[in-house]
């Protein structure tokens, strides 16, 4: 059992990171209003969030700009508008995946860029292509995560090779994405104490990025906080692809910081959150994504499933169940 | 963290209790089809459940049969137009609530009745009515919980007396539930670790019985079954009062026991459970219960906010938080 304290008190290196554009974004095909991620910045600079992304560095070479909203890109200037010189406490993020982005050329040096944290995305079999990433980002002057996706997918030797190579790398931080929302809180938990392990060794900080398809995000969030997992990831309602993420305002809920203020999260939710729901948007917790989680797949089955209004969910089990 | 084995093995001594007509009854007034009612019945065979709840055992002199469904009273003999004789291994349970019964005439001798298991529903400050009753139904025959409703709320000091109490009774399982939805994984599992130390020392089980109003529900259930807490209660989707319970697709996808079979349950919630939600039937996480979980309080400013179709959260939080 974790010590008390845990429960009652709070730890000042706790970061808590809203991945709602980027992971929403994934929903809606990044297509926000100018309006409604101008009040997200405010409402997360009210709420106290420490890192706010806005979206992917991806390669207009490999990506029609004309078929996603601008956050598919994060352009500066973009960014700009939104935050001005952001001259306050929070951070901004952006995430560059391995494969699908030109961050040579993208990604200029942070003097010139309003972004302040470049976070690689990677599978496990890409840790020499995240590397090359990190360290041009770095040598560039940004803060920088490594982001192993998919990662009950992979086999725990591998992950510890990997997070020696990504330990002598400038990074800052190693991130725990369970991407198919497939892990319990008690395996997260094995997983978490190995990567608190490598960080040590390596002076690194440790975050956590969930998925709810077994309604376990914000479970196995809070699980990996109680052990020393500082950068949280969250997202208004969860907005995120397929079951969504770790829901911020719960995590806001659990967290005892009184830094960070719950309302304004609350007022975002009602005026912009809720209402995309009613037009359609569609993410969350639903049976299908029960399936792909309990079964360790990608969402993508599942998310054809829900938008295409599908009711047939003992044909879809049946589908998924005699695919292999 | 908990051993491997806990993770890829099962125990002999888990049961799985179906509590959807008596929790989901409090959402739709128990009015079920007896197909409904019927159906779920099989269904639970083919799943392999222990236990299935009917309802409550209600007084008729307290609640108007007229304004209730049939199994707000559980009569024997409605039970056994469903169930006949029950020639099978699963269990007929039904809710005795302290104050609300009037168990010595309603509950016959266990030789007469299809009901196999009488829970008794307290909380702490009427542990000696509680008493009564389980000596009473233990008398006729009957299998015994008791389930301490409301321990959110409850002083430790107190649930320990009430524990050494009921310990000295017949009663067969202590029942942790957090009818808030309030408690965290790691308060969770302090409280189950009270639990099973009074029931090593008096011979009983330790079941729980947890709400989703932090989609904490499966969470919960599942740290506790990790720490030997036994008797599991789930239902279909969550069907239950207000942001309803753990999930008894999850739970059954969880538990790596081979009696146990998902396949029915799927069924059971495309034909049955999605349809009735479809009809407009409420219940699941929703923000207002993230509040009332939040605030440790009953959802019942919660439930009537959803049900009134009001949208306006913030005036919700402003009106609960002002309202000490």
């Amino acid at each position: 059992m974790k010590p008390l304290e845990n429960l009652m008190g709070w730890r000042e290196s706790i970061k808590v990171f809203d991945a709602t554009l980027r992971d929403g974004g994934l929903v809606n095909n990044f297509e926000f209003s100018d309006e409604f991620v101008q009040k997200l910045y405010l409402a997360n600079l009210k709420a106290g969030v420490d890192y706010m992304e806005f979206g992917y560095k991806a390669s207009k070479e490999l990506f029609d700009p004309n078929k996603f909203g601008k956050w598919k890109f994060c352009d500066d200037e973009d960014i700009r508008k939104i935050v001005g010189n952001n001259d306050t406490d929070m951070k901004i993020a952006v995430m560059a995946d391995v494969g699908r982005c030109d961050y040579k050329n993208d990604i200029k040096d942070k003097k010139e860029s309003p972004i302040d944290l470049v976070r690689v995305a990677t599978y496990i079999n890409t840790i020499p292509q995240a590397i090359d990433m990190i360290e041009d980002a770095a040598k560039k002057g940004y803060e920088t995560t490594v982001n192993i996706m998919a990662i009950s997918q992979a086999q725990e030797n591998d992950v510890k090779v990997a997070l020696d190579m990504l330990g002598k790398t400038p990074v800052d931080c190693f991130y725990i994405v369970d991407s198919f929302g497939s892990i319990y809180p008690e395996a997260m938990a094995r997983i978490a104490s190995l990567y608190l392990e490598y960080a040590d060794k390596y002076g690194k900080k440790v975050g956590i990025h969930a998925h709810n398809n077994q309604q376990l995000a914000f479970a196995n969030t809070i699980e990996t906080v109680g052990m020393g997992v500082d950068w949280l990831d969250a997202t208004y309602s969860g907005m995120g692809r397929g079951a969504g993420n770790c829901y911020l305002e719960s995590l806001i809920g659990f967290l005892h910081n009184p830094k960070y203020n719950i309302y304004p999260v609350i007022q975002f939710i009602e005026k912009y959150i809720n209402p995309m729901k009613e037009q359609g948007i569609k993410w969350g917790y639903d049976t299908p994504y029960l399936f792909t989680g309990l079964l360790n797949r990608h969402p993508k089955a599942a998310i054809d499933f829900v938008n295409a209004n599908r009711k047939d969910i003992t044909e879809l089990y049946n589908e998924m169940i005699l695919m292999d």
